[in-house]
């Protein structure tokens, strides 16, 4: 450390959020050079390829060869698959000195599909498995704590080719089996979530995730336990229709001053109370909410989503289910544009039955046939009664975008669903013959006839996950590494005027690297104890070794920075009991 | 290879020139993506890794820390060293989302400097010497020979940091040995040349160069051998001056017709016949040769190059010595804006004693004072004779821009010079306190007192390394890898169509992987023995092991790609005889 490029700060960075990027910061991992952007300093490089070598060796374990891509690409493969449009503006553009549009690789289906179809032709080539630990490029809206959402980032992204949808299945099986055992290895908390498709296309989908309340992904599991999925793939099931015969014929009443639901349930108990006796709830209303989408070209469309009165209209839910697009507000500007939508008694009338409005009408899934609702009767203080889905009105199609609570009926209908936050840290992906499609990629079936390849997409933030296991793993005093990705084994602190102590410290650093242990040696001469002991529990190294006064006793001190726990040995048992320490499972 | 990702092709790529670039895509080593783009197939991706674990290792040895910087830069820092604007089209710009300027990292300078400088205070922090094994994106102009000269590319750059120019001397040193001790590793033969510092500014600078026909780079060495330049950084001494007494005074005759040094020779001799009897030769000749420069800003600027006329002005070494302007054609349209140019009799009065026109007029170093001149006499049809350098005329200063010829004297006095090309593979540079100065890279001294950094800059190109080696190393047949950077150990064949072989060859292949061999294993069972050897010939693996007909005999061959030697060994030494040939070192 005498002479290592590295400088802990005692602040935090200004530009920090989370304690896991502020604690990379002030130990001198990593340093940013612009919003979303970061360099590696040594240490965080070490955490870094130790991460990469994890997720090589795996990848390499279950027959995945690695190549690599440039990161500038051209246009026109993305141009084939409208990824150069649909990814709008998170996508780097730039023209070279000729003009030619270029693009920085957001992720590379498109290069490894021409790369297949430039190689392949047979059946018999199949079922191939390619990776790449890669630079990738995202101009993202809002970056995020550090290296947890970066414009910059590694990814290992691999893909999966073969001939028929069982090859796939068993792709994407191995897949999900190599990340297990990459998670296992990483050492952090970590649960498997269904997913949303998203923009990629195609179907089958989970999604590996950090279990952080830093996470920006909010995901839902089941009490059961046999339920998991990222909240924007909750699929609640449709109800099964039920008989309406008995529900009253749909009446129009003044309710006057009720735009919002709340009003609107008062006024509704008050004045025209239920013939069954009950109170109307929230959730017995339909609130119509209007969104204004914007198209990857630009086009701006309206949409208007029913959702029971006791729900709201889940951003990102409603985000996914409308990808490509991008929803926004329905502004006043909009509302003056189709004025038959009477704002806060806007009701299926205008928006399904008669189409009055020419908007795009989706229902909640939750929403079944028979089901009777008070809603909007697009008429300013009126609202109507009893309006039966399917017997009163209907809509163009049913959406999933109702938030998802705490407590629901879980989707596989076992039990119900608890909520909490992640990290994205994988996501596997069956892909299908989207890509293959649009870029041309088959090969000869064994009758000699061609058939279009079938590709699985699965993805590692591998930059990501560094931010992530630090989140994951710190605690009130510093970084707190798992050991398989730590920068060093040993964090070894020589502290003390004496001479004697540095000459046997640098001793024990040459026989602890030569059981092959990599050792972090902090041989700063004119340092106090005190501040080598906060930059060690600030660095993270799981063990740390001091060599000080106990020297003089023939002792050496053992810490375990995690638990804190300390204990001396003799100079003589130093090394094996350093060695025992670091790799428990060969001594054991 | 029943398995890998690898199509060998018959036919070069239409699109490559040179014989490595065209056996790296035919071996299935690379693929293009775009102009200058290069995507890494498994066997290339291996002998990448190879060059960068070497460089890496020698790196470290020499106390080197590796860190990693984005490629993704903020324009700001190029702004404050003017490289912004002095890297013209060669750099990568774009604009991200929010119309912010940022430009993809051509070196990383800046970079390297803002960190040390957040990072250090104290000229105890220092030396330091930082690297990275990284991207790095330059627009070329005319992007060329697969890897030789690409857009996209890896480079080792690193940086040392010193208090006092005696440090730097001893930093730019240690860089010199490590990278010897790299291009011994990578095994191809290679020079150490003086080279120009070219638009990085500085002093002292070498570079090393793969000897090659296919090289951009042309370099001189004396018969002496012990110097070696760059063509651009061949500093012709300019000659003592000498007693112009005795030369006639200046006279202007006519000379029709003689627009070129020919036509004016041939005219001289025939009308104007030397006072001393000689015959006056091209040499006596002073040629002024106009080009116009274009700054980094787009400014242009008319120069005016005076060399003698039996030499041409080089045009590398002319745009080294302009640099960061870049040279281009007087036109006619620009000799009619300066109409006192009469086109084929330019002469030094216009040029440099009256200075009429304005322009700037350097003469090429070899012109020394006192020499005697025949040159234009700026009038259609005329020329002056006996134009004396100091005596008649003077220039704006002295250019080192005349082409260098096989013969011309060593600049160092002893022996002539040869000449030859060359791959540039490694640069190392004493870069000074340019960046440190721009960028306020300060340090406290001894004293307390303020001090500015001072710098060297180092370069390795990875990427253009396993180019230049193919290169360098290819022979009629195919690729002919060093055994460090090989893709393998041992390319191991097995042919035939008898069961035993295949078993054989499985368990040989385990047995010398389990003695730490790599082998590439050619296992199709359904690929004729011909296809098998060619293959293994293009491929380049140093050893190749056939397992065939000789099994039934109780015999494998070992077969040297190199020379072409093949021999039988018993199979019960077929394990300690193939490692014997993989590492002759250590069974030596």
């Amino acid at each position: 450390m005498s002479t290592l490029f590295l400088r802990t700060l005692r602040e935090d960075p200004a530009d920090a959020e989370l304690p896991g990027h502020k604690l990379l910061v002030r130990a001198g991992y990593i340093r940013r050079a612009a919003p979303g952007v970061y360099s590696w300093l040594p240490l965080g490089l070490r955490v870094l390829r130790n991460v990469e070598a994890i997720v090589r060796e795996e990848m390499d374990a279950m027959g995945a060869q690695e190549l690599s891509f440039p990161a500038l690409l051209p246009r026109e493969p993305y141009e084939a698959t409208n990824r150069w449009t649909e990814y709008g503006p998170n996508l780097f553009r730039l023209q070279d000195r000729k003009g030619v549009d270029m693009l920085l690789g957001p992720t590379h289906e498109e290069m490894f599909t021409l790369t297949v179809k430039d190689l392949f032709s047979s059946y018999k080539d199949l079922p191939v498995n390619l990776y790449q630990i890669q630079t990738k490029y995202r101009d993202e809206a809002r970056p995020r704590a550090g290296l947890l959402r970066g414009r910059e980032f590694i990814m290992k992204d691999s893909y999966s080719f073969d001939v028929d949808d069982a090859g796939l299945a068993s792709a994407y099986q191995a897949h999900r089996e190599a990340y297990i055992k990459i998670f296992d290895r990483l050492g952090f908390d970590y649960v498997i979530v269904h997913a949303d498709s998203g923009a990629m296309g195609g179907s089958a989908s989970e999604e590996f995730l950090a279990i952080s309340p830093h996470g920006e992904d909010t995901f839902v599991r089941s009490t059961t336990g046999e339920y998991a999925a990222n909240v924007e793939a909750v699929y609640v099931p449709t109800p099964a229709a039920v008989d309406a015969s008995t529900v009253p014929a749909a009446a129009v009443h003044d309710t006057p001053d009720t735009p919002t639901i709340e009003t609107l349930v008062a006024s509704a108990n008050a004045n025209h109370p239920r013939e069954d006796g009950r109170a109307w709830t929230a959730a017995d209303t339909l609130k119509n909410v209007l969104v204004m989408l914007t198209h990857p070209d630009g086009t701006r469309e309206p949409l208007a989503v029913g959702v029971p009165g006791d729900r709201e209209v889940d951003a990102k839910r409603l985000e996914a289910q409308v990808s490509p697009a991008a929803p926004g507000a329905f502004e006043d500007k909009d509302f003056a544009a189709y004025p038959m939508l009477a704002k806060g008694y806007i009701g299926p009338g205008v928006l399904g039955s008669d189409k009055a409005s020419g908007i795009r009408y989706l229902l909640d899934a939750s929403i079944g046939e028979g089901s009777a609702w008070v809603t909007g009767a697009d008429e300013h203080g009126k609202h109507v009664f009893n309006l039966v889905h399917g017997r009163d009105f209907t809509a163009d199609g049913v959406i999933h975008a109702a938030d998802i609570r705490e407590g629901d009926a879980s989707p596989d209908g076992n039990g119900t669903l608890t909520l909490a936050r992640g990290i994205e840290m994988g996501h596997i992906f069956q892909l299908g013959r989207k890509y293959a499609e649009a870029l041309g990629l088959q090969v000869l079936d064994q009758n000699g006839k061609l058939t279009t390849v079938t590709m699985g997409s699965y993805g590692i933030g591998v930059s990501r996950a560094v931010a992530a296991i630090a989140e994951g793993t710190l605690d009130e005093i510093g970084l707190c590494w798992p050991r398989e990705i730590s920068p060093a084994d040993v964090h070894l602190v020589a502290t003390g005027k004496d001479q004697a102590i540095f000459d046997y410290a640098d001793t024990l650093v040459g026989e602890l690297e030569s059981q092959g242990l990599t050792v972090l040696y902090d041989d700063r001469p004119k340092v106090s104890p005190g501040v080598k002991f906060k930059d060690a529990e600030l660095v993270g190294v799981p063990t740390i070794v001091v060599v000080g006064r106990g020297l003089e006793q023939g002792t050496v001190e053992i810490k375990d920075r995690r638990t804190g726990e300390r204990r001396e040995v003799a100079v003589a048992e130093a090394v094996r009991e350093v060695v025992a320490e670091v790799r428990p499972e060969a001594t054991a």
